[in-house]
């Protein structure tokens, strides 16, 4: 029988049918975030057992849109940019496992199936979306500067209903784009067993972090965000929210293997 | 902590905002069928280890498009019908394991979300795509009446390019759609380790079956079929292949747990 | 020169790179109307000057979603069904002009580009939506069979916001699908001069109707309507509305020349 | 009766229904231009009796990518962006009238419907489409940077189909963004006669030019492109072509009102 080629599904033949590239995965785009502050029990709840709060600051919650490319080692994606170009929309908390803090994308939403599945080898949570962030301009008058006074707007919407909503206007520039997405993040990978019993055939904690980091200047500002009542997303449970703060920066960066933090056996293995 | 809740990811504190309802799933929809034969190569080097060729017929496969609504035991996303409607298109080849027969999906592709994370729990490869195909009609002239003469096209694209294309016939009734999809499924569910490194985390072998199905009459006839050279498909490698039949049912059916036929152990639990 | 051929834009050399085919057009599908009753002040308002009220049920107003397969005489876009299938929700009024009762779409969506300059020919105001309806089925648990106690939701989004939402249950059959989009359809037709000081270069009422109509049972029920206040829709204009009826048919018709009723000159011409 | 307010359809008692907002529209994006000849004949024969080739390599053609935001003189769109972003893909010849040379967009395609009925009042022959181009970055290795050695892609595919893709590298600055596409536009609006026998009810030439342009720099390079067969286009008409160059360049305009340059009246006006 042959050797079956590719990092995800659908293993082929020649490899050149899987949902990924495999790593390395090069991106580069805008992420802007918000950040707000809720009750802390309703970031506690968020978190698996074993997961505790962060000391500092524990209801601090950041929601982050992101427009990427992205592409793997052979660069061959940014000429097919259908392949290489997707949106996303995070809300990112922290914890702390065994006396370090993380972070973690509790909810993460993108609108292309490459960059779902690559999610989930990373424990992103993904889910489809509609996704929109106004994009600054260089020249013309439709879109702001990177300078004080640009206006940004985005929405997430899922089921033609919206979800989320910000909008940000830079007041200057700042040092930091936040604390809250700022750890190396700490996300579960499970996948029930196909007996559905309540049983994980996969049940991890795994680690990762970018390398490679080239970012633009911090835009920091005023922020507004809505977060919708909804009947397929949780997001309205964060209740009356305060802003922390607002920021824009152009991100680069590059993502390859992690780290198993800890590994439950298969209990489905004999 | 709280007890999260949920099927798949996202697991979260009320269990309504996962991706995807948990079983038992319900499915009424349309299929239409072609069956081809290729030379029993193409579908052995599409098994993993371990499985081998059906010894009748070995070169058979099918293409299958497919228009489902389905829904969970409340039956509630059919009032949302976003949620409940998608289209689909896969490859079914049949391969032997410890002496049983099984069918099994070599690719698939749907058009939402809930049904490509579905899949995956049962170990259908399922990515993205955009599906087109004609629906029957019983008044007017815009669609082929489910009798002699019907004619239905059936169209597969991904990242706006035609992947494959089926044209069909109506000559009559039939006993049976195909032989090629008419066994239990053996699916290969894996995650790779977060390192990368070759290893997978998750690893096994799964069958399920549907229950309560409901079936309409079979409708056989003249089928022609286009597999399109594609840089992200592998559909071409079937190469020159022979029409067996095609047919079109309405099909219902329901989902629940499956069995897992072999797992291996975790390599990255302790 | 060349003669430039085609319907609609782009003419072209060979005529077959047109948005839409010429007619005549066939239409087969599913018909879900929600007829209302508002103030009709709400109805008056939306007709311009020289038409007037009709002047029986003044403000009943219909919201009918619909699913289609269409085509051309040539019958060849139903074999690549990405041409042939849309949807479409539009908003029914009726009015008077110069004695005679007629229906009005005041509002319309649809999901393909072809269908949208199709109305625009036929003085549909069509703008581009998100849309989904249930669908009847025959087989299985998942949709509505077409009996008493059959449960249909529909609903319509633009820009990621809800508009509309409709639920529907079968309690019978009936002799009419509603009473306001029964008459011939009197539509404006205009086009701004290229000016944009106010005046129309084109400036018509025209009125069509469909022709060899072949129409399943009609299925009346209990119908509720939500019509959601959004930024760029005004159907939260209609304000407390009052259910009269809901109904649900399988219509097929055609449709081909239509009659001017009143042009005005174009006032750029010399 | 009420006073119906906007500029497209449908107007509305407010006017926010409207597809599209009235006039100025600002414009920022990023255009990628491949200039191409072809046979004179081929540029000859899309143009409707009246005009002319232009005397001057007649046989020049160019095809230009376009990812835009557009608002209206509120601005508000760009808090909102899912209204203000859109693609664009443009086939544009040369023509002379009356002693004076015009551009002319013979082809072209958008994502969104407040860009297509925005055409539609400009004479652009807008349909539908799925359009991408890789974007350039400052950071990170995922996108090209506006220097020697920057590449891109850009790809158009309709119903699933691939239509167009070009490439482009980067070889280094210069004075123009090539020459067909920089005279002012020259386009004919028509609408059919209701009655469909031949007639236009709307026919006109009208031209129009963008003002307050503000642009960067010119990136000129190494293009390459291919015009695929397709059933539903006409592009394979242009045969064999030749390359003249590829240009890349941030873009600010405004548009408004235009001239109208001839009227026919419209024959249904009595």
């Amino acid at each position: 029988m042959s050797e079956l080629k590719g990092l995800m599904y659908p293993r082929t033949p020649e490899g050149r049918a899987g949902i990924l590239p495999g790593p390395p995965w090069h991106y580069s785009g805008e992420m802007l975030t918000v950040e707000f502050r809720t009750d802390p029990e309703r970031v506690a709840e968020l978190l698996p057992p074993g997961l505790t709060l962060a000391e500092d600051d524990p209801g601090a919650v950041a929601i982050i849109w992101a427009e990427w490319q992205s592409c793997s080692d052979t660069f061959e994606e940014l000429l097919d940019p259908a392949r290489a170009q997707y949106k996303e929309v995070f809300v990112v908390i922290r914890c702390q496992h065994e006396g370090t803090t993380f972070s973690r994308s509790a909810y993460i939403w993108v609108d292309k199936d490459f960059a779902m599945a690559r999610g989930h080898i990373q424990g992103y949570p993904k889910k489809m979306s509609e996704i929109w962030m106004t994009r600054p301009v260089t020249v013309g008058r439709a879109g702001p500067r990177l300078e004080p006074g640009g206006r940004f707007g985005a929405t997430l919407s899922t089921w033609g209903r919206r979800i989320a909503e910000a909008r940000f206007t830079i007041t200057g520039e700042a040092d930091s784009a936040g604390f809250v997405n700022g750890h190396p993040m700490l996300h579960s990978r499970f996948m029930p067993a196909i007996e559905m019993d309540g049983r994980d055939s996969l049940d991890e904690l795994v680690t990762m972090s970018g390398f490679d980091h080239e970012v633009g200047p911090v835009y920091a500002g005023d922020a507004e965000l809505v977060l919708h009542d909804n009947p397929t997303e949780e997001l309205d449970r964060f209740g009356d929210i305060e802003i922390i703060g607002g920021y824009y920066r152009q991100v680069g960066t590059s993502m390859g293997p992690g780290t198993t933090v800890h590994a439950n056996p298969n209990p489905m293995a004999s």
